[in-house]
């Protein structure tokens, strides 16, 4: 990989406009397409910054239609979007899960949509606060945009409900460094003036995604991801396993009277479980035992405090059933 | 690699902020700040967005201070940078080399510098006409910026005399999608309120480049790329190494009369050597002799046309050795 004075080509060192990195490129847009069933009339960009850069990518390429937009905050990551959003127009949170301590997306019923808002934006799984949307919102003529950072290629959904998904590539897809819009193509041409020409959609979309030279090897190791999820047999396949290991974990965690998970039944993510035990002050003995079985980055997030079980595509159920394992052990002792 | 269901790391799944990765990423700017001599009171960042993303980056974290900025024009990508930074304030074009078709650079006698400018924009090397910077302008109390993306560590600089130096990775440093930047940190602080979150360079600084997740692949592989010039000898040694090179081409082009660089003399280029055929109905066959010798992308670009050979310092000696002996080959068959 490092061949400083070779004179073979790896992927790291291709001309992003050779047709070898062409090649590379155009195979991973359709295996995504067909992964994610994406219409056509959407274009796939692949770009840089991740979903905190699109944070103010999406409002500098979309809020200028109308200079408004809605946000719906169900936690910490959609609450930093609407945040970040302000800076480029009127930016309104529609609804929020705040009052309930984010335990629960708040139902569409309660919803104050603006129809003259360019988009309404949602996180579609929180990872610190663990609730996911296991539905798709409807918002009329409005298009919606989700962020899918972290619940990307976890399961089938419609992309023809949204008008925007983004998603960075490092939970579901591959290595960070890569970000995945898909966007509508009626949505582009509405950027700010103020819009890098690097973070364009449009100029983006009219250059595939090589207006700037794309992060080629983090492009390549998604477009691997890609295939790989396709010969497990495609999203049906990983939602399938996906809702097993979360159904092995929050079985436990409703049965204990040790361990709790306090998010609504309903809204619970498949991919991140944050609980806590009963008794904080056990808290440390509970870590450093995970540790000792090879089970690391339990620790949940400072805000929330409790434990953390992030279990993307990537975490085989067996390791889900060695959490279990550990927990129930763990109860046994000090329960 | 990608060890879908396995439970070992690597660089590509690590947290980002688990302490595996926090070590790489010193590491690599440790070994940075001596490869470069890079005094204190700068900071080193690990962005993304690319010299492409910098040209709006810049002038965003930048000319707030006085809301202008000077930008000397040398060729294609010194333009693009001053087109775009027009987005962000006001912006004059102190001196161009366009009248004498970007063959030199304008000599610092004939710069118009405003000195209530932010700051002085320059790009150290363009790629596509073959000129390059071989003396630090002097810009007085004026910061001066320099896009090196094309020659940064091909030789030793004096980092002090610079207030911002820029870099996408994929030239010198390694794979796309990491961008490195070098900021004096009396500069930080004055970004217009615009400025994504994410290419804030106080945010980033205050954050140790990880405000958000940073591009940790590739971040690693050019942290590799530090400690391997480093055994090499340092930049003293690339000098010597690029400047022999350099010298073997320019010198058989200047003998030629078949074929011809057109730089002047002071201006050329230690990266890219354009050149023409005197008789360009020849240039098909002489890229397709290339390519039966391996040797590929000596096409110019399309802006200048006829050839180009780009000898980063990744390319060895014996690369620019063989495409000599098949310069003077050629010329003997055709000339």
């Amino acid at each position: 990989m490092l061949d400083w004075h070779g004179s073979g080509m790896s992927v790291m060192e291709m001309s992003h406009r050779g047709p070898e990195f062409m090649g590379i490129l155009a195979e991973a847009e359709a295996d995504l397409r067909e992964l994610m069933a994406i219409p056509s009339g959407y274009r796939v960009l692949f770009m840089q910054g991740g979903a905190i850069g699109e944070n103010a990518i999406v409002p500098m390429n979309l809020i200028g239609r109308t200079g408004r937009a809605d946000y719906v905050v169900t936690g910490t990551w959609s609450e930093k979007s609407a945040k970040e959003a302000k800076n480029y127009g009127q930016v309104c949170v529609a609804a929020s899960g705040e009052a309930g301590a984010f335990r629960a997306i708040p139902p569409r019923s309660e919803w104050r949509l603006d129809p003259q808002a360019a988009y309404v934006h949602i996180c579609s799984n929180e990872t610190i606060g663990g609730v996911e949307f296991h539905w798709t919102p409807d918002t009329g003529d409005v298009p919606l945009v989700a962020d899918m950072s972290s619940n990307i290629l976890s399961r089938p959904i419609d992309v023809s409900r949204y008008g925007l998904i983004y998603a960075g590539a490092q939970k579901n897809m591959g290595p960070s460094g890569v970000t995945v819009v898909i966007v509508r193509e009626d949505l582009l041409g509405h950027a700010l003036p103020i819009t890098p020409a690097a973070f364009n959609y449009q100029v983006q979309a009219q250059n595939d995604s090589m207006y700037n030279t794309p992060p080629t090897y983090a492009i390549y190791i998604a477009g691997l991801v890609f295939k790989h999820v396709k010969s497990l047999g495609g999203l049906a396949t990983m939602e399938e396993h996906n809702r097993a290991k979360a159904r092995l974990l929050y079985d436990f965690l409703d049965g204990s009277r040790f361990f709790r998970n306090e998010v609504a039944p309903a809204d619970r993510s498949l991919m991140n479980v944050p609980f806590h035990l009963r008794d904080a002050s056990l808290d440390k003995a509970f870590l450093d035992g995970a540790r000792q079985r090879g089970m690391v980055q339990l620790k949940g997030h400072r805000i929330v405090g409790g434990m953390r079980a992030s279990i993307y595509n990537a975490m085989p159920i067996e390791g889900v059933r060695a959490l279990v394992a550990y927990l129930r052990e763990f109860e046994a002792a000090h329960g």
